[in-house]
Order: structure tokens, then C-alpha cells, then sequence
């Protein structure tokens, strides 16, 4: 296989989550293989450290150059098609790159259950353009408060409602407590922002159903302490100007932030390929397409269904992660001719944050809860997650700001724009 | 004068409230003096601490022989009619009694403003048939929760409303907090007490409005911490089977309490005096109403304008036992052919009491919260505001089952009649 090696294997990785930068990631430090990502900024967002951005107490993005080193060649850029048969994909700018292997990581958006009306009303938290407009409607939301003469709209402007009980909407509640417990204190002078009023809506009968029920009873009373109203069992059947509409109860309010339901890129389903109801790739046990060996569909983009333990395996940074890692060792494997096995996910446990101080672990041999948890959740950050090059730079600063709650001032300026992305790299 | 002291005074006392109460037992170790209390019970209601018999943390009675003895004759009746002009009433029994000096103390009971409707869904805290109704309705839509398959009715039965943020209601509020979290705490298997949801609306944009602001502040956050969703600002527009309209909101609840607006006896307007506009008799600076010197309408039911630091007497506890004491006084003073002072209100301040162990007390020179304050109110209670014959052994009875928890079962088991009331004593 010699003369075979000595070929250059061209890897086009579309999409820089943790699933795509994983993949990269793994293969970088190979001379006899390319890797182009293609991803629409030059900054790695922490889409499980989003709602830390809302509230103004972390940092989320490093840039890719910093992470990967020069062994990836990024194109910021976002795909307009792929030619599955010339193994080509086209960009929007334009431009053209053939591959050998193609690993489509390009995620989820929200689903709005078949009412995308409701988008308008409530923005979901999937990127760092998502985060920033929350962070920004909730200021707004406060600043439009402190001027509002009438007591009834000025109440609205304080009621927050996030729609959707898993991971993400227990700590984008948990942040939203945060800022009105401590970030706004002293801003205002009319109002006083411990009396917004954060609400969490779960049509199920309970919060984080992926995590055993003594953790869901756990950090339903976490965010209580903090303040939170945690309403389950309470589905939401209407959102309008002003309005949520869930369980008979009418909540006015200004700000309702989307947290319940995904949908796959619709790039995936350009495909062709089999995908589920939430459009996500029906894909083999290696991953990839049916009929497309060199065409890989990983993380919240893909429906993996072949696992032992599991139905579906969720759409989870530790899954997204592992299929990176384990699409890059299938082409080093394709490259040495050796044979590929079936992706397996091994369960590592699961994570929330609630607040600063508060996290709910669920490590399968340990549960831990509260200051422990947190602790536990920035160690496996710093030390497990994130495996790559440049992590103690990376991380140290992240877990500083976020004990310091030193303000990421510079990103809560308005919209991104390529200019801004390169000051922050 | 010494002919006249001969002669025996009657007195006749309506209602044995606070004001009622405490006018008798100024007057009953007089060997000139007879003294008649009529009153619908035997047994002398404590109101200020109803709200503990709903949370079933107290009993709040004591039977009028044993607080005034034998000097007081007790008429358990009610009055028909007075017949000024000859100084007599007329009682439902049909029995008639002669008076040289009439005192109305038949206090208030709730108003609506304007929405008599609304009673049928929101029984007020007047009576002691009103805490044992409100106990009642509380432990039903527990039980109801319980049994209930559909997940929205269920929370229905477990949102708890109270309409406003005085005294009554913020006392309320600590006392339905306090059900559930540790009263009911092992009672259910389907449902999970905690999650049941206590909410104070409050119209004004704070509550305990006769209180100093950072007082009204501590008393929010008390009861947050106690997990009550206390909103102000919010004034209720709607009550119907079912829900709760208040600024917009629609808040799905089978149980809505009242606390919120008073009118005085309908007794009060029977008398031709001048009344405001909650029907209480507007007296003059003497008690009394005009033209009649011997009639005197103290506490709730009364109207006191010529305070010089106020413009209207607030009606509270404090208020209605001077006026008591002072009435007795004025009586003696005119079988003494002394000349009347007019009534000065000594504002020693105010406690309100929320859940175990929390207090907020503005006693002017200090305001106290927390356990501090609670300590202050048992203290006061047992050595100043009841200050009456037998103090020790009924106050620390009462002391002793709020420290204990132990239960009033006896209290519990239906509506009142005469014979339960004996069973009391």
C-alpha cells in the first residue's frame, strides 16, 4: 500500500461544532491527508457554553487557528450544494473543492413543533448570533422596564419565559436568575430586577428527562432556590405578540426564549439520503450514507440508531464529539486499508450548569449535584472535553472569566461581522 | 355623686372581637358596672392568627369564661335591632336588652369592590368557619391533585391564589407555603406537595403598604424564599370558576383566597349615623357617634378621623383594643362625672407574621425581621397584647402548639354548632 500512502487524501469537513472540529482535529497532524473545513466564521463556539454568553459570564468562542494550528486549512464559507456523485461540494462564494471524504457536522436548528410562526416571537439558542440577540433582548427587555410608566407592561417587559426543559433551557434558566440576581443590581434605579419573573416550560413531567429523576428533582430545586418558576407538565399552545399561552395559564411577556425542539440543516436532506422526522441522515454503523462510504453525517445532524443502549443517541456535545473523533480514525483506517468497525458511543454521563456554583452531573457511576458538580463539570471542561492542542490557554481563560465573572464587554456589542470575528481571534 | 354610684350601669357590648373584648374586660371588675357581651360563639376568635389555623400550626381560640370570668354576662346571640331612642336591642333570640351605654365592636367583613360574584370563588379570612373553610378547600384540592389523571387540571388544583398583599394575606401566603413544604410532605404518593404554586397579587406596588418600604421588601423576600410568587402591581380584573384574571395574566387555580378589601358590619349602617364609603360609622373624636354620647362603634366597624398623625385609623388589632380600653375608660370616667378625653391612638407598632420562624416587625424605634421579629411578636403576644386574665395558660398553649407543631385535629372536622363550640371550651 505504499505507493497508495504516498497519495494525498483530500478531507472536506463542512460545519466547525464539536462533531466537525473533532474530526479535523484528529487527522490534522497527518501529512498524507488535506483537511479543509468549511464553517461561516473563524471562531469556535461552545454551543454547551451558550447560555453562559446570555448571562454575560464566560467566554464561548476560541478561534479555530488557535485550536487546530495550520494542519486545516478553513474557508469561511457556507455551502450552497454538493455534488455527491463528482464528490464536489460548492460554496457560497463560489468557490469549488473536491473531495475524498466529505463529513457533513452541520447541526441542528430549532423546530417549532409546526408552528413557525412562533419563531418571530421566541429565538432559539443554537449559535453565538442566537445568544447574542437573547442577551440583547433581555437588556432591552430591563432598559425598556426601567422607562415604562405602566405597572402592566412593565411587568411584561420583566417576565422571561423559556420554552423547554432539557440541558439547554435549565441553564439558560439558570443564567437568566443570574443576571437578574447579581449582573443588574445596581444598573437601575425604577426597577428592581430581582422582581423579573423567569419561567421554564416542560410539557413533560419533568426537567432533563435524559437524566435519572432524583437529578431532575434536584435541579428543579436548584432553580427554584435561585428564583426560577419551573412550571412542568405545562405545554405551550400559543406564543404571540405578548403573550405564551401554556397549560390554560395566559403569561404576558415580552421575551420568550425557545428551548424544545431540533431540526437538522436542511443541507442534510439535499442528500438525499434517508433522514428521520427531525430531518437528521439515517446513517449506516459507520456513519456514514447508505451507498456513500466516503460521505460521513455526524452529530446533531445525523440519526444513529444502530447503538446497543440506545433508540437514538441524543444530540449531545459527547456524542458529537466521539463520532469526530471516530469518522477521523475510519478514514486512517480507509487510508491504511484496514477494516472499519461500527461507530459505538461510550457514555461518559451528563452535565448541566445551573448558575454560577450550581451543576447537576450525572457520571453514571456518580451522581453529583450542586458546588461538587460544578467543579467536577469545569475539570472534565478543561481536562476531557476539550482534548486539543492549546487547551490550557483556551480553558484557563474561560474558567478565570467565568470565576471572576469578568464581562466579555468586546461581544455584546451588536452583530458579528467578519471584522469583529477577527478581533476576536 | 355618691347616689348616683349606687345605681347599677348597664352596659351592653356587641361583638367580642379584639375592640368588644377588651372594652369588657376594662369595665368587668366594677361592682357598679354590669357588663352583657353578645356574641354569635362562646369562644373569643384570635384573627390576627387565622391565618396559623389554616396552616394548622396554632389554635387561635380561647372561650370567653375563661379569658373575662364571671363578671361578664356573654349572650351568645346575635343583635336584630337597636332601638336607639330607647336604649334597647333587640337580639335574633328574641330577647330584649335595656343599655345605659351601648359599644359596637361588630367589625367588618370582606368587600369585593363592586364584584359580589367573586365571593363564591374567594372566601375571605374574617371568621373562624372562614379559616376552617379555606383548610378545608386547601386539603381538598390536595387530595383532588392526588386522584387527578390529567396533568392540567391537577396543576389547577395545586395553584393557590391569594388577592392581596396586607397583613392577612402576606400571613396567609406564609401559611400555605408552610403546607406545603412540611405539613403534607409525606402524605402523597402522585403528587409532590412542593410542586404546588402560591401566589400573592397585590394591586399596590408593594405589599405590607402600612409598613416602612424595607420592611415591604424583606416581607418579598421572605416569602420568595418560602417559594410564594408574590406579584404587585398586579390588580385583579376577573375571578370565575376556574382562573384568576390579574394584569393580564391568566392564572388557572381552583382555590382563590381574599385578602384584600373590608366593609364594615351592615349592623353599623342600621344606626342612621354618618358612615364612609366601607360603611363604618364616621364617630367623633370620643368614640361615639353623634348625638349619642352612650353609643360608642369602635374597631373595624368604625371610622376614627381626628387622629392627629393619621387620617384615618388603620384596622388593626392594636387600634381596636385601645378604642376598647379607652371606651371602658370613658364610661368610668362618666359614672365618675369626669369629663371625656378624646381618643389617641399610641402606635407601638406592627408584626406580621410569615411562616415558622419569620416575623417582620416595625415596632417604630426598631424594625426587626426574621427570627428576631418572630421572637418579638410571641413575646409581645404573651406579655402585652393580650393582656387579660389567664394570660399564661392560654398563651403559652398557644406558644407551645406553634412551637410543637402540634395539630389542632379537633378543629378540623366540619363546620361549627353551638355544642362543638362548648367542646372547645
Amino acid at each position: 500500500m505504499t505507493e497508495l500512502a504516498a497519495q494525498r487524501t483530500h478531507v472536506v469537513v463542512v460545519g466547525g461544532g464539536y462533531a466537525g472540529t473533532l474530526a479535523a482535529n484528529h487527522l490534522r497532524q497527518r501529512r498524507d491527508i488535506d483537511i479543509t473545513m468549511v464553517n461561516p466564521r473563524p471562531v469556535f463556539v461552545e454551543r454547551i457554553r451558550l447560555h453562559q454568553l446570555v448571562a454575560d459570564t464566560g467566554v464561548a468562542t476560541a478561534d479555530y487557528a488557535t485550536l487546530l494550528g495550520d494542519g486545516v486549512r478553513l474557508m469561511v464559507d457556507t455551502v450552497g450544494h454538493i455534488a455527491i456523485a463528482g464528490r464536489r461540494v460548492l460554496l457560497a462564494s463560489g468557490a469549488a473543492l473536491d473531495y475524498d471524504y466529505l463529513v457533513v457536522a452541520t447541526g441542528a436548528r430549532h423546530s417549532y413543533f409546526g408552528n413557525p410562526e412562533w419563531e418571530a416571537w421566541a429565538p432559539g439558542l443554537k449559535t453565538l448570533e442566537d445568544a447574542l440577540e437573547i442577551r440583547r433582548r433581555v437588556l432591552l427587555a430591563f432598559e425598556r422596564a426601567e422607562r415604562e410608566p405602566d405597572p402592566v407592561a412593565r411587568q411584561r417587559h420583566l417576565t422571561f419565559v423559556i420554552v423547554g426543559g432539557g440541558p439547554t433551557g435549565v441553564e439558560l434558566a439558570g443564567a437568566l436568575a443570574e443576571i437578574r440576581r447579581f449582573a443588574l443590581k445596581r444598573d437601575f434605579r425604577h426597577i428592581d430586577p430581582r422582581d423579573a419573573t423567569v419561567m421554564l416550560l416542560e410539557g413533560g413531567p419533568r426537567i432533563l428527562p435524559s437524566y435519572p429523576p432524583h437529578l431532575s428533582q434536584k435541579a428543579k430545586e436548584t432553580l427554584r432556590s435561585l428564583g426560577v418558576d419551573v412550571r412542568t407538565e405545562t405545554l405551550v399552545t400559543a406564543i404571540a405578540a405578548g403573550e405564551v399561552n401554556a397549560a390554560g395559564w395566559r403569561i404576558p411577556t415580552d421575551t420568550v426564549i425557545w428551548a424544545a425542539g431540533n431540526q437538522a440543516s436542511p443541507l442534510v436532506r439535499s442528500l438525499g439520503c434517508p433522514t428521520d422526522r427531525a430531518g437528521r441522515a439515517l446513517v449506516e454503523p459507520d456513519c456514514s450514507i447508505p451507498g456513500h462510504r466516503e460521505l460521513f453525517v455526524i452529530g446533531d445532524a445525523a440519526a444513529f440508531t444502530h447503538d446497543p443502549d440506545a433508540k437514538l443517541l441524543p444530540g449531545t456535545s459527547p456524542v458529537a464529539m466521539q463520532q469526530g473523533r471516530y469518522v477521523g480514525d475510519m478514514i486512517l483506517a480507509d487510508v491504511a486499508d484496514r477494516t472499519r468497525r461500527p461507530f459505538r458511543y461510550h457514555d461518559k454521563g451528563q452535565l448541566a450548569v445551573i448558575g454560577r456554583g450550581h451543576a447537576i452531573a450525572d457520571l453514571k457511576r456518580v451522581k453529583l449535584t450542586g458546588l461538587v458538580g460544578w467543579l467536577v463539570w469545569i475539570f472534565i471542561h478543561i481536562f476531557y472535553l476539550i482534548g486539543f492542542r492549546n487547551r490550557a490557554v483556551v480553558m484557563l481563560e474561560w474558567a478565570w472569566s467565568y470565576l471572576t465573572f469578568q464581562r466579555g464587554a468586546r461581544l455584546i456589542t451588536g452583530t458579528w461581522s467578519p471584522a469583529q470575528d477577527q478581533g476576536l481571534a
